[in-house]
């Protein structure tokens, strides 16, 4: 395990709320909601510059909503969707209906 | 009407989780929960400076979670309830949800 991750009953709705406030982070949760691990270079469109996806991989690391896990030479990203469920029920749900409702904003970050 | 009020189809769903994701804001949603027009200087302690709250006012009303309308010399405050659940489904009641759960973090800022 890799970096700051809080426990469950740690994990703050503004931080998660704060966390999700992103065209970019909306497109990485989206991307992660299928389900499993992913490695941290497929989740997102190839012209995004690694500092910036370090950065928001740490913002969504630090607020409890997703999992690094490191992997030989780059790191494993998942969902934390049944912490999230157990501490907020209902909220990630909306959050992805949400974006699916209106994908345009996230749609250019995609893979 | 005062300031810019973002027409329900415009709601971008990052701009209301930002708006959301700050205790202080997450304060005033919940006392605006209750229902009906609140004139602003009753819903957050006294204590608040009114700068500070003229900052976060202007973050719910710009990102469409309330309604500021003059009155006098002050103006009154409602939230977007019906605006908010149709557009982003459930959202909304998880957040207030997620607030009660875990009050402590907000209970600090109300009236």
């Amino acid at each position: 395990m890799i970096g700051h991750h809080p426990e469950p009953d740690q994990i703050k709705l503004e931080n998660v709320l704060t966390a999700l406030g992103h065209p970019m982070r909306l497109a990485i949760v989206r991307e992660l909601a299928g389900g499993g691990e992913r490695a941290c270079g497929t989740v997102l469109s190839k012209e995004i510059a690694k500092s910036t996806l370090t950065h928001h991989w740490r913002v969504l690391r630090d607020s409890g909503v997703i999992r690094q896990r490191p992997s030989g030479r780059e790191h494993l990203l998942s969902l934390r969707r049944e912490d999230l469920e157990q501490r907020f029920p209902g909220l990630l749900d909306s959050v992805l209906a949400g974006v699916e409702s209106d994908p345009e904003s996230v749609d250019r970050y995609a893979p």
